[in-house]
């Protein structure tokens, strides 16, 4: 909870201490990352499971964790998406329109609370991403902030005024289309809209187009180039929308380091100069950055959720 | 002022009745409207100045203005951006780098503050439009909207969780690109970016490509299916990162009535089921709409600037 009194100043009144437990459930396409972790960001227990249909993986979770929930204060859940995260709506808690089958439509959250009565939090994982880096990460003290994930899919979570931004839906950037590079005319895979932007970026496409992941291709191959001009549109559609003062780029993808300053340039070009990259000091901005919380960060994001609904 | 009390309820402690006097100015790039109204929103007095260089214009809102301040417990200022709209920059209050040269870096709240110490709000003028339709308008009840204008420019504002949005800058969602289409070959005339939404898509460009405005072409012209395909591309990129449950199209292109289910046809074409556009009963949403605050919207968004604010 927090009270807000006027432009600026905003006052936490979170009920919890730092030494309180909270459980975290990550719950990704491949992955499952369930833990402990004390509200201060102290991971003191994980484990990994991989996904697979909704009723097994479940399961999985709820062995490892009902035992340790007696400990923990708080249940957040980081989940893929679409999810719908309107506590209003009759589809609250239900996985939507996912390429995953077998998990469209599912009650995640109602599976969750027939085994444990612990106060919930739900968000999508890059919200909760966004949120966890800027409670414990790279975009620390930031109150608009943007996380981008580039690995078997393109999403993003946006925070604006430091709170996670949803209404319709939540956001789903990563089907925006980009502007196609001349020289490029790979169909795309999106069942949806084939080439948007997850259609031509995402790890799938990176790999269906060169033969290989962009860590395995040497960094003058033109994977880079166009990876980076594609990543770099995206940067500017968030930049003149949510107008975050950090955009985070994380995912799998974001592994090969050569890709960062990559992105940063091809953004700036596509701007030219439109917008104002100097901090108040004058300063340039570090803007386009990379996550600060590693391994743990979709953990850390599940628990920054509940801690924010305490 | 508003308390926030936990993850869905507001609420607002306005210290304003709604008998108390506002008084605000919508600064235009062509005109400058400046009035008074009544916290509910009704407008008592009202004068357009048309928008020339920068002293010449503050001249004669100061002459209408400043006599009619005494009844006023606030004012709001609504302008054209790009505008620094951080209280924490030293550059808060100065126009950005916009194509009216003679009003580029103007410090515009110190020219008003010259002359008056009432407590002022400022913001972008389609931010303030956004919280006008909140407040009284088409987008009454919505914690998330967004308000486009298509007129000489595109520009857009945003609201989430009931709060503008600002960050590096504020919303600047007409200068992303939309994808072109594949039979239009103009070179678009925005002095940065050339072909971006506001290159291709806003009224002068409409006026060069076709010789005449959309409301004096027949609604069979190909310039309808092209400018709502551009509006249609628009409004997914918005709904796929704002989120919004109203997004508002207005401006003058925008008068032209044919225009508006022709653009939510585009959206829906571009977007192909992606998301669920009906509303928790399973209705269809009216979710593209027009303003629904007519001429005194830019006043009434001045006006809620300084009620937020308060």
């Amino acid at each position: 909870m927090f009270i807000w009194l006027g432009k600026r100043l905003i006052v936490y009144t979170s009920v919890m201490t730092s030494d309180q437990r909270i459980a975290g459930i990550e719950l990704g396409g491949t992955k499952v990352i369930c833990g402990i972790a004390t509200a201060a960001g102290e991971v003191l227990q994980r484990t990994r499971i991989p996904t697979r249909g909704p009723e097994e993986t479940l399961l999985d979770i709820r062995n490892w964790l009902q035992p340790r929930l007696d400990v923990a204060s708080g249940l957040g859940i980081a989940s893929f998406g679409p999810i719908h995260v309107d506590p209003a709506s009759p589809r609250y808690g239900h996985i939507g329109a996912t390429p995953k089958t077998a998990w469209r439509d599912f009650d995640l959250l109602r599976a969750i609370r027939e085994w444990t009565t612990l106060p919930s939090a739900l968000d999508t994982d890059v919200n909760a991403a966004a949120l966890a880096e800027i409670r414990w990460g790279a975009a620390h003290g930031h109150d608009n902030v943007v996380y981008v994930t580039v690995g078997t899919g393109i999403g993003g979570g946006i925070v604006a005024n430091g709170r996670a931004v949803h209404g319709l839906m939540h956001p789903e950037i990563g089907h925006m289309k980009p502007r196609r590079l001349p020289d490029d005319d790979f169909d795309g895979m999106c069942p949806f809209h084939g080439d948007c932007f997850e259609g031509l970026a995402a790890g799938p496409a990176i790999r269906a187009r060169w033969g290989k992941p962009l860590n395995e291709l040497p960094a003058d191959h033109p994977a880079f180039a166009m990876e980076a001009d594609y990543l770099g549109q995206l940067a500017v559609n968030l930049l003149l929308t949510a107008s975050p003062t950090k955009l985070i780029f994380g995912g799998g993808v974001m592994n090969t380091t050569e890709l960062l300053p990559m992105i940063r340039n091809a953004a700036a070009r596509h701007l030219n100069d439109y917008l104002d990259l100097t901090d108040p000091a004058g300063e340039p901005r570090e803007l386009i950055v990379t996550p600060g919380l590693e391994s743990n960060a979709g953990l850390l994001g599940a628990v920054a959720l509940a801690i924010d609904a305490s």
